[in-house]
């Protein structure tokens, strides 16, 4: 029963964009949500309000897909909107999944997204259903919306229910809700999610990562604070902290894998910690006597040019990724398979052969990928391959939002280094310990401990869902009870 | 006020479908909606149940366009379906109005599609909106989904909550429900819209219009009847009545316009019904010394035989429809528009030229097509023009499915005969009397009175939308004071 | 050997149209191809000319499909255009094959397309081959395009060059050709396929049937001549006759089954021919005792109707079409295929069971849609079924351009009408005479002669492929001995 | 006149793949186009042979969106195949301009696709229209067919055929010619373009560039030699030379900026090139004082990278490409464009405010682009911006093969060093000396001297298309003489 409740149909890994008060608003969500295109490429869509009327569109792919003609952007009409790319999922997905979710409402329609993972999200559906609420989607989401619109009229009592709706919710979420004149963003009070504002002309700009804002030329302001709500109207800014404690605990793989290397999280810059980290792994783990370090593309680059410098070994590009691909409709036959590696990655036969290759990653997850990147090395003639990776082991699921859903598929959870070393068929192989990794936080003049670790330690820094068990139980006896 | 109660965002004349117990059961569904595809062009959808799982695929456009692959067919795998093609909407549609809607539940999820209109939608929408309940769209159906589910879990009860939830519907409705291994086939006490079943080897096939069951080779059983209510299950066929009072009052115009000519309707052959009122039409209001009798195709063409048949005026092809139209993507430019009549229509002058004409048409709503035609055959050459509509005069709003909404847009409302013949330039003019319509219906053995007039005699079988007015007052006070 | 001479990979049934000097051009001609999409529905497309350059558009599918979006006609510019459908091919197609044809030059880029079949058309294309030419296509057209361009520069030879290509064509062919400034439309000197012309403001059309130019708002002026070509310039039309002897022999099947019932083809209106030949079936093959008349839609109503009519016997919508087609993606499984006899025709129970039927349909090719029918209308109840085919029997393949490529494929080349009608299971059968056809287009006072029947008697008009072995054979044993 | 005869329609930049004897040959070629995605994005096709019919695939748009279902792959049966990926076009493309081209022609169809550019196209074209030849594009490989196709029947031919065509051609060209049993590889004499080959199993295959056949698992052989003509048949491979003299003059712009990093080109890796170009930069202009080095992505980050290693100054990622770009089909509005400078690259604040950057490009063409970046970066902070360009000044339009048609757009050939500094607003400005260039080449063990350096240089290895000046005109003397 325990392992019921912890899987969840649907995992995700979203991104978010809002804009309120500015003439382009919807074109701007377009380019902000091609901005955030890394955080979801599933699904894509934009609500927006003209102030009487909420207009939608949505629909599977990238947003370049969903958003063919500027017929779609147009109909968006109004200076509010907000938009969401959606990760990959499980299982068969659908249209019905991708957000910004529209509710039908005679006080006035509302729109959500929604970036993040509620841990006590079935406990809420059941209670809700046991209402007589009715879903359509199997996401998060929607269950907010129902917490969030109690059927009440009054536009005076909205940021009390929703004080009392997010009291609530466990887990981690950033996530964005559009009324017909007002727009609201609110965080967790973990802060696991990134979400950020800045200014546009006369308008404001909301997006899972400043790089977004970037994009649309917007002046970075502030991050939401965790456990802050912030509702943006015709009267401006207006903050609020429905968590009574909260204490920022970023998602450490934002900085890790997630985000853009150009997105400044808490004021530190992606790329920076990347290269940072690597330098902090060649002084703590060094490749002494290897002839190049290859980074995996794209998103070890910086760490592997990090190692480099600090170990004066030159860098080289080793493996190359190759672009272009688009939508695949293809898969390769087996024969295929079996013959060239990888069709995402090529090796350089040049770079590598009889050479002694330190191999950057940033991060470790089943290990298969690894192994057949370093068996592609050594078909291209390498002579060693040590493998640096530059984060923590891996070892614990994550139920904040990244799609690591059990312990099984990790290979550090049951393999101690030297074993994974073998599996994987390195010849050596070494993580940044989460101290040094802390460390590095420090260097940028953060407090270390701001960040959740616990995919690396296993301490979570919420209930989970097994913590619900009991009161699932209770919640159904209930039921039955009533019947 | 009462007028804004009347006004509904979407009108719906739909088609349903569903398969139990069959092993090809999405298949057929797809070709019973192809059969059904007269009845809505816009959107399409199926949900199949395999027992533990419901698959839904709905999509934009005709049949043919949403399942576009067979894969999209193979992947609503089970032994029980339900389909549903949909009727233009008004405004802004969207892919969240096109059913069954399909709903995610604890308890089990379940699928709903539905053909007809509710009279109190708003009441019962805003009643459970203040409830706490949050719609997705702004259909008939989700208000149906609400009622019908109340959080309850045991099967056994499902039957009586049903029974309950349509006892609140007032208004025409035929629609399906598909749960994991049922599916209820329903329809109001008025029998509004047709509805009926046959049989197909093992299990059983259910469809708005019989044509659908001959198209997959089922055979025919039955209606539903008006206030009944069918459950299909693995135990059979189990029927059981709702309603306290019901009496069959089928939507005259479903005779008249909507249904297949190949269809029958309560045991009497559409084709047939249009003839003889062709032919009571010849009877009733001759055309003495036409020299021939077209009729505008399609819906019209069997009354024209018949009234060529009666009258012995030979019936000629003088009005031609452009076939292979397919879904037009180009609008002509005004210059093309005001020179060539219609697109959809052409004249054959050498039929027409120097000739008196009676034209027959099935009903007339605005005038405005009937006036172009006429002007068209005129401009072929037609010497005089003499119409005669086989149905009486449309003259009130339908409140039961039908696309007519306001008095204003009848031409018939506020002009007499002549007048109407004035404003569309016809020679001469004449409507089939209502009970001459009813005579027709006696022919075949059938009580004359058990079709719907309203739309002719404005003498509503329910309570309309304007008889909630006090209701809906009350409703709004009541959540105001609450607040 | 012979046999492999008569085998061509394409058999073409298409239309063409064409607009010279209006300011609508291309709009005009996508109009005009829509009005005859009947005569083809594999491929579309459009080749205008704004006085510098030729622009072009064509693809797979509908008009409707291939012109999808307002920007590819709007990218057709200028004052003329020509434009054609094109009929299903055996094998594998592809967009090559899609007419106009456009040919790049440096004395003028010209376009061409063509309705027709050519006899010689391999012994043509195998001395171009052998003189050095490539080919791209299959099809008769390009070969047409390296006969009319010679190389020369000078746009006064330009119809001489035409007139003695012309002369080299054997068989049927109705063809248009657009340069920069012109526009030539050809007929070849028998008539075979039909091609007419008319006025639109201050410019021409031109379209291979009259209800093309009605749909336009276009007058129409006459039939391009057997033997002729029409040059359209700025200086207006100029005709003049490319052969010697010319002698209408338009193809029966165009009034049988082709055209469009508005279209009028050399003055007889084709529902009027149709309408006639039912009525002269009436008389010279009566179905004594049968109590409904039903015709196989669409193309055989009018013939059903003129039975009717002369025979008092009344006509029934005994079988249905089903409409709304569209484009099916997914073909029935075996299972379905065998329950339902057809997805295309529906039966109506209530008009046929029990009754004796004629059955009017316009001609019999292979027999096997004509039984399964047959199989219908005995399943759905009835008594019997009398056949009256209101064609002669089909005994010999064509080779003008309709698609019957051999004797084994027609049912009445071995088998005399008492055969057949087992075959297909009919109570009685009969077909219209020869003769009594040639008396039906008497009657509107044309020469009877002025059709051709070489499908009902084997009397070819003109050299067939089989005549060109000789020559075939000695080109061959050139090409051998040169090298 | 002269400037007419360089201007061509088109100008190709693009890659060929093909297979010959391997049971997964269109697969196979799918992959390996992808692999060469990155030198043609605007159309793809594949022809195969089953050494019967010749298949043939071509469209618009990426390869992964022409073949988008595995049954396009599937219908390209047989053991042989090639390939082929376009480049943008100037002015109206469309389908007929996408390779391979397939000819029918009744001593056996055949197929063609072609890397290059050829300089008398314009000659060889009009002398072939004059012989009566009609073209259907505006490509060059349309008239290399005509050449090598001359009518003949005889298999024993067909090479010394085409010997004898090859030598009519002078410029770049790399093409493949696919027979029903054989296949042909060919390289002008200069080698302007790459192709090499490599065995796949009992089987061969052949592109543009080596990181293709890496991607299907090929083990490289060898270049196709300048001047060399390569058939493969049942027999194996046999080579033959068709020019007198030869030599090897690849274009240096292939190293520099067209090739793929993992790709080696006459056994030099691009990415070592470049590296050492950048090294070689750093030595010859350094740039002193400064904080960060910074390259253009993709294709400068190996040159950034070898300036950072030899100068000591880190290299830091202050320019993004923003990916998952996709196709756009939605252009910004002028506000968005004025208001954020691209969505191509964003910088990168934390990592260039208030430093004093090496930007490093690997070529600059017109200085737009450039000028763009460095006002992003001065907007970003930077203090200053220190251009280092790994390749020579542009100064002369290219006509093998790369887009540069007219000296006016070179920003290198009017204005001198310090001019162009100013005009982009660099606070110093270098580039790479011819010499340097050679040196880098000299490295690998290469004769610096078997580079193109003409666009650099302005001494052209070949004629170029002014010079045909005088034959052009003597031919259409000629053909006017002639009439």
């Amino acid at each position: 029963m325990p392992t019921r409740l912890g899987k969840k149909e649907i995992k995700e890994k979203c991104g978010v964009f809002g804009v309120f008060n500015h003439a382009k608003a919807s074109e701007l969500t377009y380019y902000g949500l091609r901005a955030l295109q890394h955080r979801g490429q599933e699904g894509a869509g934009i609500v927006s309000s003209d102030g009487i009327v909420l207009h939608k569109q949505v629909g599977e792919g990238l947003v370049s897909n969903v958003f063919n003609t500027e017929d779609k952007i147009n109909s968006l009409t109004g200076l509010n909107a907000i938009g969401h790319v959606r990760y990959k999922t499980f299982g068969g997905a659908g249209i019905e999944n991708v957000q910004p979710f529209l509710f039908k409402h005679h006080t006035g329609d509302f729109a959500l997204c929604h970036n993040g993972n509620l841990t006590n999200s079935e406990l809420l559906k059941k209670d809700l259903e046991y209402k007589g609420h009715l879903f359509h989607s199997t996401s998060d989401s929607e269950i907010i919306a129902h917490l969030v619109k109690k059927g009440r009229d009054r536009e005076e009592d909205r940021l009390q229910v929703i004080h009392h709706a997010l009291n609530k919710l466990e887990g981690a979420f950033s996530f964005l809700l559009l009324t017909k004149h007002k727009l609201f963003a609110m965080r967790d009070k973990n802060g696991f999610r990134p979400l950020c504002y800045g200014k546009l002309d006369d308008g404001f700009v909301i997006a899972s990562e400043s790089c977004a804002l970037d994009i649309v030329g917007a002046q970075y302001i502030d991050s939401v604070q965790p456990g802050e709500i912030i509702q943006f109207s015709d009267s401006g800014i207006s903050k609020s902290s429905f968590a009574t404690t909260s204490k920022l605990r970023i998602c450490s793989m934002e900085y890790i894998y997630f985000s853009r290397p150009d997105t400044d999280l808490e004021n530190i810059n992606v790329h920076s910690f990347r290269k940072l980290s690597g330098k902090m792994l060649a002084k703590t783990h060094p490749a002494v006597g290897a002839d190049v370090v290859i980074g995996v593309p794209d998103s070890s680059i910086s760490a592997a040019i990090g190692f480099a410098e600090e170990s004066n070994i030159p860098y080289e590009m080793g493996l190359v990724k190759n672009r272009y691909i688009g939508r695949t409709f293809i898969e390769p036959s087996q024969e295929l398979r079996d013959k060239a590696v990888s069709l995402k990655l090529s090796a350089v036969r040049s770079l590598v052969n009889n050479k002694s290759v330190v191999l950057i990653d940033d991060s470790i997850v089943r290990g298969t990928t690894m192994k057949k990147i370093i068996k592609l090395l050594r078909k291209y003639g390498a002579k060693q391959v040590h493998v640096r990776i530059a984060s923590p082991q891996l070892k614990h699921p994550c139920y904040y939002g990244v799609d690591i859903s059990s312990h099984e598929e990790l290979i550090s959870h049951n393999n101690n280094v030297t074993a994974v070393a073998k599996i994987i068929d390195a010849d050596s192989l070494a993580f940044l310990e989460t101290k040094d990794m802390k460390e590095v936080i420090s260097t940028f003049k953060k407090d270390g401990n701001n960040i959740c670790t616990s995919c690396f330690d296993g301490e979570y820094l919420t209930k989970i869902p097994n913590d619900f068990h009991n009161a699932m139980l209770e919640l159904e006896k209930k039921i039955i009870d009533n019947e």
